[in-house]
């Protein structure tokens, strides 16, 4: 059993945990919060040893009928894989204290690629992550991008990708971030960093990308604009979506045109937290045109594609399993997840 | 077992069908759609026979792997008991047909009182829908106002209630329904429908409500200020609403100050499509201001409340139990809910 | 003076009512309403003769203190030239009464191409116009593609482009259009209907749109990727939009990213109804990568960019100005208008 | 002429710039930003003169064509009177300058009573202010109430007042702050700090308040219930609101029921900015019950009701104008502003 411990219990971190606890060949051996809040309530309702920031507050945790198990330091000496899922540039501040205790850690997509040296998706570079010390799975977006460009540039040779990110201005809990009622352009300037961003796990792909934010809450909604080597079609091109084990397509049938109605429909599946782990790739917007121009409009949950990532990640980085589809089938089969 | 059709699965409907699936003295006989749609899908899934409004569509539903066991007709008349959740206004125009058929059926609350002549509340008025042939659950809104109403008044006496209802625009799937940066007051003329309406359930109560709807999609938000007519105090008022089964109180422990947060904590806690069933009362805003007047906060998860109050109507219409503290018991311990 | 009469004064005939009331060789002789509202008050205000499109309703105006000139016909037989600012369909239920009366008149956005069968854009397609009965200004979004393009195409030539139209739920004042929280693709199919719109005035043009809609109620935000024919550089294709009378340029001083700030900016400015009449391109975004391929931001402010259009028709139609500049620069002339 | 410097020219002191340049009996003479932005671009453009709060980035605004008058210090010196108009707090940390010079300054409700020893409203206390020092025009939500509550007191007596605030969650050019899809409760004890607010002005009041945010950007609506002291009905209080200058009544046949429309309706009124300066009680909702229980709605324009206020505070202070009635008109008749 590899022992992983949860570094941030938010957002992703309470999604990884419960991902960790679903699989045959991992365990969470703690996870860490820094106030009292209702995420810690949650950790104690499922039994994750809960482990915090600053002792001075065990007290305030503990008036609040929360146990604690200790803190920060400890959970890191007791683990063997530590997944940080600290707020953006908090998991850099940690790096030295996994070092210290020489642990391996992943890093999220909030952090720079140079923190951990590796970027990681599942589909796209797994082998290149086994043994590493440090990796960093790639933001939400970037995971999104990575999944249909690399299912492409596999199948047909991708010469370059030009895509829209029209994003959530925050998740669905955060009552602080807007906007209300704009357009924010983020930035106004061109190429926005997930092109880049996408080069470091795809480092061949050109790829020019554009990003603004919307007074949304849930998932992000990319355009993507490849143009082919091959020529190909539009049954060719669902037909390399369908066999994608992280690549759902959102039919026509369903009559789904929005995020909003995706989300009703994995809530309505009973999926756990209402997580769409995988790419939401509208079917009836797969357009091939002249044979080598590909359009397509996709969902992306931000809360939940990068949790299988993690998963996988953990993996190669113990080097307990060297096949990636191999680790790709666990992890979905012990979450239980078929894409729609 | 009492045999249950839902009629119109949708928001509501979707829910009935699986509280009623989850009740040991009840069972699903059928869910109907009008036409191809996600939920369509989940009633196959879930394994409710679907039932169609117009069977010159079958072969529309057939085409997209979606068994008909046949029109709503055959449906009705194979179960004891309707609970109809077709849109506002849909359900006075079926009451032919379940005369018809001499069955029972419950209406929600986009119908009128008239419609059925009794209104329900299983904590206010469980005994008057004994044996009745219809029956009316009230709206979400005016559900969360009765049991608070009704709680103080079996406790105190409540003099005078003034109430202010911020509703939710439109639910989270639905994307045609705005507004999107208005405040619109919904009526502008005093008092709201809400007030006469808790009147139907508690005709004895002085109540006065205004309301707007705001850009928001989850739970409704209630200022409720009483005039009691005994002395109390907020201890006394908090231990009444804990006991209450379907009043919650949103600790502050928790952190939670919004209906955003309530969401997650919700969804956090792995309730069924994120259910709120319970009165969400802000414990901070319980106040008693010189012993006669109470004031709170609450959220009231418009999708979910009515949820076990139709489970209850079922069997009090039936007249299988007569006791509404059996009943509510049943219901929640089917449901393995609790109040937060 | 051109006797100009407007039928349907609402978001945009309210406008056009007032940019024809500005100008020097034109009068407004009426507008039109269909019922007692805030705007009927407004037309009051400005002076305008109000005619109504239902005689029966006289006493309700004139209760509200509004005197009625007579019916929508009359005003059409007093008028040299219609505005149709009526909501989309409507216009070309009004034509078989422009046509009795030989009237001249102007369809909008709403309308298909077919109804008038020339669309229109001042800069690109004036001299089509000229002595026309029927001309359709294209709608806000294509007002919005057309400007950019027909300049790039001028300069550089166009190959392709492919453009991605993040659009507006609603206007500021439209509180029943959601939605609240989704991304809507309108429609998931590619192209939107605006690549297609587009080619009504550029046929040559070689053009893909995706389309979504957001919630939000000020401004369409659109990127545009176009290749060129020519080799150029960023300067060249910012001196071209800086002289270009409808494209303003946001400058990276202003410190704006959104089409929040920039409405503030336009607000602040003083401009009638904070409108933005030119195209809103920001500055920092213009790219142009390899010396073919362009890129950019633009903001489009729905209610506004046609508004010097519908003037500009209006002498083309009259035949009173043959030459586009001489229109182009009278209208904004009169307009007090210079592009940001 | 009295010498006015607008320290802080953001939305509120941007508005009071170009309030106070309207009078007859005062001149701006300079205004304060911190940094290049669009603002500094408009302070230009109205010919203001500006002054920044650190000289080192002179250049930076020379470099985008803005001409720097000098420093904060150098614009205090030259006042008569400063409208302090920086951000929630700063106010405070000003005071010591203007004690330093001995100037008078206002404060905005940003700031806490004891900043200034004296909180203000004209109809309410405009005596109070005269030849003080300091004074704080309260907050625009204080503002609106004090409007309504003094009305009703002098005219019944006020016995207590218990009222709402649905507060917009940002500024329409505000786009960090949120929330996106949720209504939070701000504060969710009760009361919220607006009721002891209304009493810095009107001691005498028993009042309480709670308060939410809703993601809208343009006026708070507030739900206004009073109990009187004398008998009365809602033709006696539609009244004294007609005949009161800064309260505005929203009529029936206007159809308005939101914000949205009634900012639509002041900016086709060519309100400056879309100010509405006055309450906008929404008519149809003034509603008196049993003779003494009031009621009604109203929005308040939170960028513009307090700038009336700010330019009879000047008067008050400077002591050129004793009688609250005479300054109110001037500033009304300067403004060309007649209630709606
Ligand atoms: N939320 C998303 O949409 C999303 C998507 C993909 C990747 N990410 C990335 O995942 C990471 C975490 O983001 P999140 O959204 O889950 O954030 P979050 O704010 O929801 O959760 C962060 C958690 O870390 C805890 N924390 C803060 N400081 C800590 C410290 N010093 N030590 C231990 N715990 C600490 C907080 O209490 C909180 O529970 C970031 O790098 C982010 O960029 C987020
Ligand atoms: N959504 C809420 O927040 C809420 C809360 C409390 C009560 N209600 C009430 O519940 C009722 C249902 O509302 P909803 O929100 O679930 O609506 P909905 O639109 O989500 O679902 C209605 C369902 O009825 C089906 N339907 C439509 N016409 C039909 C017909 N003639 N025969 C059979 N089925 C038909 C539709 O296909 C749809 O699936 C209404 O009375 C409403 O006022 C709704
Ligand atoms: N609002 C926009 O963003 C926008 C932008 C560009 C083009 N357009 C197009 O402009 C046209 C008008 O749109 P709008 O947004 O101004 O609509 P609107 O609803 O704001 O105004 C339409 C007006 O027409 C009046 N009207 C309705 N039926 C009428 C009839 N039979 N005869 C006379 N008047 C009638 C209504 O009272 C209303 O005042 C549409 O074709 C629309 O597609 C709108
Ligand atoms: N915006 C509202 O709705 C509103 C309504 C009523 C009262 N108020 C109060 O008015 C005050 C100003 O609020 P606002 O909304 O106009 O803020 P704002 O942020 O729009 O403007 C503040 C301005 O002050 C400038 N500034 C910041 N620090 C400064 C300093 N040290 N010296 C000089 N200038 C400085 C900023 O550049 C900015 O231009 C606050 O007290 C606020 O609470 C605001």
């Amino acid at each position: 059993m590899i022992k992983v411990a949860i570094n941030g219990y938010g957002t992703i971190g309470k999604r990884v945990a419960d991902a960790v606890a679903a699989q045959p060949d991992m365990e969470v051996i703690g996870v860490s919060k820094t106030s009292v809040s209702a995420e810690a309530f949650i950790a104690g309702k499922r039994g994750y040893p809960l482990y915090i920031t600053d002792l001075s507050k065990r007290e305030a945790f503990e008036k609040a009928g929360i146990a604690v198990a200790g803190d920060v330091e400890e959970m890191i000496k007791k683990a063997d894989i530590i997944v940080d899922a600290t707020p953006g540039g908090v998991g850099a501040k940690n790096k030295p204290i996994y070092e210290l205790y020489q642990k391996k850690a992943i890093y999220q997509g909030g952090e720079d690629h140079e923190v951990a040296g590796t970027s990681f998706n599942a589909h796209a570079n797994y082998k290149e992550a086994i043994d590493k010390q440090f990796v960093r799975v790639v933001s939400c977006n970037t995971t999104g991008l990575v999944r249909v460009i690399n299912a492409l540039d596999q199948a047909f040779g991708v010469r370059k990708v030009r895509a829209v990110m029209v994003r959530r201005g925050g998740d669905p809990n955060d009552i602080k971030r807007g906007p209300i009622d704009a357009i924010v352009l983020n930035p106004q300037t061109i190429p926005s960093h997930h092109g880049p961003d996408v080069q470091t796990v795809l480092p061949q792909i050109n790829i020019v990308t554009m990003a603004m934010i919307v007074p949304t809450t849930f998932m992000h909604m990319h355009t993507i604009h490849a143009e082919l080597d091959k020529e190909t079609n539009r049954d060719e091109v669902l037909k390399i979506f369908r066999e994608h084990s992280r690549i759902g397509l959102v039919t026509k049938a369903t009559k789904i045109t929005s995020n909003a109605e995706l989300r009703e429909y994995t809530q309505d599946l009973g999926r756990p937290r209402t997580d769409l782990w995988e790419n939401g790739v509208f079917e009836d917007s797969v357009s091939v045109l002249d044979g080598k121009e590909f359009f397509c409009f996709q969902a992306i949950h931000q809360e939940a594609d990068v949790i299988p990532e993690n998963i996988d990640a953990i993996r190669a980085m113990m080097g307990t399993v060297k096949d990636p589809a191999e680790s790709i089938r666990m992890t979905n089969d012990a979450l239980g997840f078929v894409a729609i």
